[in-house]
């Protein structure tokens, strides 16, 4: 919990750090700031790079992204215009944890599907 | 990346650790996780620490994670039976990653507010 002249907890249903999380707390998001941590890219870029995501998911995250300051939208004018997101400053420093939920997911997958398959064992008991 | 023999990478959609991925990166799982870091909790202490959850949402929630092998759910022979839920060794592996995520909720919400005015702004011209 951080204190200001307010404090915040995402623990209460109406503080609005509860809706940050709800966007940052996302599988996608996660998967859009991870490509975007290398550098701008286009959006047939991204589109390509995260496997499975439809167009309309990636346009909805990039504008949810953008509108909190998370990801800018630059427009260049040439013909055709070209239009690339980047992380901002904030968005930067949602790298780190974005990098370690990703990390955790892949490491421990094979922890996972044991776990899964005793779950199933225990279950058809 | 994680290389043993196989490798897993969370932009592949068929991977298994893009489904980990999912069922982690979740606004629920970061607040039930944070709830279970202290000690094991009743399912009812659990509901009153998460304001706004429905009843629905923790059951699912918590099977999900213990199918998943990141959350125990142990039933003490007691009248009536008292069941309790706490992070398995991998769930306290994903403590510190989820604390960050809820952390950073709470930090940033002020630049967050900020963003969207801004965005509201543009839009508005």
């Amino acid at each position: 919990m951080v204190t200001n002249t307010i404090s915040y907890n995402v623990y209460h249903k109406t503080c609005p750090s509860r809706q940050v999380l709800d966007i940052i707390a996302n599988k996608w998001t996660a998967l859009v700031i991870g490509q975007l941590a290398d550098g701008p890219r286009r959006f047939s870029v991204l589109k390509r790079g995260i496997d499975g995501i439809s167009q309309k998911m990636l346009t909805q995250t990039l504008r949810e992204l953008e509108r909190n300051g998370i990801v800018s939208r630059t427009i260049y004018a040439e013909v055709p215009p070209r239009v690339e997101y980047a992380l901002t400053p904030l968005g930067q420093s949602l790298k780190k944890p974005m990098d370690a939920i990703r990390d955790w997911s892949e490491a421990h997958i094979e922890q996972i599907n044991t776990a899964q398959h005793l779950y199933q064992q225990r279950s058809d008991v």
